[in-house]
């Protein structure tokens, strides 16, 4: 274990979130929202600590495999702490716990808050809310698609050759390079969303902070009502189609602006989120024309549309209180909840990947036991899955459902009832936001019990994080030969 | 397929359910209910359908692959149906669909009722809805032991060979002998409970009764306050005691009891099961302590403890309303509800093998992570488990999710809230009885829709034969090349 990589590495992640920080406080002082000074402050602790970090401790040529998760797991444990300082200098949030808590929100993308109204937030806070969801989203792309599958994790996206991460057909070897180009895709999406949705009249400001929330799959608004408040079918329109492109693989987004791999989009991971996503879409507006929870045939299209996509790719968006809808759409919507964004996507869930190989593996399965003797191979895109991918895939849910069953329990046992309880970590923990009853879309998870709100803040991150990172940062083996004090850890990597 | 075979062997189960009609039959005229006449008509229909069917079919020596499946599917539906007649037919009650709930909740040991109260139905009746169970659970017993691993089903318990199915080690090397033997262990539990309850207080009617739905993890009572209307700690914890040993290896059962095994009581799968039961209801005694539920310790340990063995070993008897019970009493239940008895039990549910190899499976899997390199191989009771038997639990989880994801969907769909749908499938499929909300322990199943009435019993069925069966029953292709003529098949079979 080389702490010192892991600590230079933190550092200069310090030092390059302190700078970001200039963004909101020049909205801050542009509109005079009188925040600016919390900024500084925070920037100010940020580059301090940084610093100290970077100079103290001493890297490494290159990053091993056990310095890799400690370095992302604790990577966002920290950007997290330093994102809750604005929040809590400037007493928008007055406890920490709530501050660390929309911070990791943002960071996580999930987009769960702690507000009961975001607009007293002003200008530079909310600026910075919706840029914490921007930066997560960033450093998602380039985990999943760069980093996850050198640590191990992820071993579907090794295994698709026909939708791979630039890691694998060395599109570009080195990490930087990979991350160059995947970020030039993310800032040219939120470019022509903020384009659009300044058509549609919304002012640069909400433009940029929704099409931030939008490309990271986040989900904050800069209004309490969220993108409903702004009571546009173009907006809405416009927010859907960019939460179906950020729900995609941004590897695909790369290759196909790039004239290439126009035989990817006939990839069934592809073809099963687009199905699921527009088929719920449609069985929502069926059921809501049924309920009659709307007058009109075309608005129960556009909030069924909007919500089905919105929960399905995890943004988090509302437009409708889905709390108040039927059994059946909420039904929908909770399962929506569990089957998140393709991989490679900055939306969270356990990934459509994942779920259409499972679903493959059983009919494989099955035609095994009405014909013993054949030899049935899973088969995905006309490539055979290797037995390991399976495997991986399977101890994922493993780990997933223990996490979840454990979570639902602290939860439920400190008071809230089992449908607030289970969804409020559903929500948090596949990256959603809302979830139903009391933390429903119209609701907040300000009334949480402290500890559930540290459960459901462990929760984004592993969720995050696809859980093994923060699982693997848990168990006592992984800190064997890790000592502490800097000065020895500078005399082992010299 | 042999169209023959089957037809002949559902003939003879039809001729042997009529004749276990006799016994309700007796009781109804000893106690002078006035419906023994039900019982006849049943007999009767149930007879000569089975006698057209064994007389029509030519059988061959042997029962083949695919045939196994549809006995065992067709075994379970149609037995049902018999077992509604009585109900039917005595106006008891009016409703087919509700008899055959009913029915079908006795066959496969679930225990979900339809009825606002029991006692109205009259000691015949309520003898054959215990009976049902009883002989239920003589189904689940031979067939989870002896037939499931000749289709291929249930992989783990070949692997067992430390809890080893008698057909493995051929401690009898034909079905009907295995029967006999599992059957011998499960005939005196029932005659030791029954033998107990008289000594604790209660009447025979009622003390085979309830040892009847305790052995066969069924759950029918027969009064409506269930168990809990006996107000006996006594009945109480001798329930609780042989609900714990119904929920175990029934294979397990015989070799302890010839004084051989001794060493099996160190498995890990009876550890955990052991370790999960009373975990839990110590848990819940804590839980319900902290919020005086009851007014002393003892009575919430005695609560807490039946509760816990009901739920877990999916009996679904009551003794306390626990949808009254705080949150997160009532989510360790619902958890308890997936994971059931042992492999090898009457009890339903995932079964705990399965959810002991998935968690180990996910230790090995992280700690692969950390140590790349390392050969980490994953082990149950010093045996390596082989990757078929991981891959197997796989395919039944996925299966299991798809079910239970298409049955609250319908169910939902049909008006039932999102608690009282979703714990009426979870209560159904795992074969457990009572849910939360609507479908809690004080109510019943009678206000579900028909459609999801329907669902509901299908989930029964598919829970109790590891869905498989059912599930290669709903694929096209296995009934490839059967033929349906009667004439036909003779000439095949000749």
């Amino acid at each position: 274990m080389k702490l010192g990589t892991i600590g230079a590495n933190l550092g200069w992640l310090l030092i390059f979130l302190s700078l970001t920080l200039l963004f909101p406080l020049g909205v801050s002082l542009y509109y005079g929202d009188g925040n600016w000074y919390c900024f500084v402050e925070a920037a100010f602790v940020g580059l301090i600590t940084g610093g100290l970090l970077a100079f103290a401790c001493v890297p490494e040529e290159d990053i091993g495999h056990k310095e890799g998760f400690a370095i992302v797991g604790f990577g966002w444990i920290m950007s997290a702490f330093l994102g809750a300082l604005p929040y809590y200098f400037s007493s928008a949030i007055p406890s920490f716990l709530d501050a660390y808590f929309e911070s990791m929100s943002g960071f996580t993308t999930t987009g769960s808050t702690i507000l009961n109204e975001v607009e007293p937030l002003g200008h530079g806070l909310l600026f910075w809310r919706a840029l914490t969801h921007w930066l997560g989203g960033m450093g998602i792309i380039v985990l999943s698609l760069a980093i996850l599958p050198i640590l191990g994790i992820g071993g579907m996206q090794l295994f698709q050759a026909e939708m791979p991460g630039p890691t694998k057909d060395r599109l570009a070897p080195r990490i930087q390079d990979t991350a160059r180009i995947l970020w030039g895709v993310y800032l040219l999406f939120t470019v022509l969303e903020v384009a659009l949705l300044m058509l549609a009249g919304m002012d640069l400001f909400n433009a940029v902070c929704h099409a931030f929330a939008t490309l990271a799959t986040g989900g904050f608004s800069t209004i309490t009502a969220s993108v409903g408040g702004f009571n546009s079918p173009w907006v809405d329109y416009i927010v859907v189609f960019f939460m179906i492109l950020a729900g995609m693989n941004f590897a695909l987004h790369y290759r196909l602006l790039t004239g290439r791999g126009r035989e990817l989009l006939k990839s069934s991971e592809l073809k099963f989120y687009l199905t699921v996503g527009f088929g719920g879409a449609f069985l929502l507006t069926a059921v809501n024309l049924y309920h009659h929870t709307y007058e009109s045939i075309v608005d129960s299209f556009r909030y069924s549309l909007f919500q089905a996509w919105s929960i399905l790719t995890t943004t988090g968006f509302g437009t409708a209180d889905f709390d108040k809808w039927a059994p059946a759409c909420q039904f929908v919507l909770v399962a929506f909840m569990f089957l998140g964004g393709m991989a490679g996507s900055t939306g969270g869930g356990i990934k459509n990947v994942r779920i259409l190989l499972f679903l493959k593996f059983t009919r494989v399965h099955i035609k095994k036991l009405i014909h013993p003797r054949a030899v049935e191979t899973l088969k995905m895109d006309g490539k055979k899955v290797p037995a390991d991918v399976m495997q991986s895939i399977l101890a994922y849910l493993s780990l997933y459902l223990t996490f979840l069953v454990a979570a639902i329990l602290v939860v439920t046992s400190q008071g809230l009832d089992i449908v607030t309880g289970s969804t409020a970590v559903i929500a948090t923990l596949n990256n959603i936001g809302p979830g139903l009853a009391g933390v429903g879309p119209v609701k907040n998870f300000a009334h949480v019990p402290a500890v559930s709100k540290m459960v459901l803040i462990l929760c984004m991150v592993a969720g995050r994080l696809e859980l093994y990172t923060i699982a693997v940062l848990l168990v006592p083996e992984y800190w064997k030969g890790a000592r502490l004090p800097i000065w020895r850890w500078k005399r082992e990597t010299h």
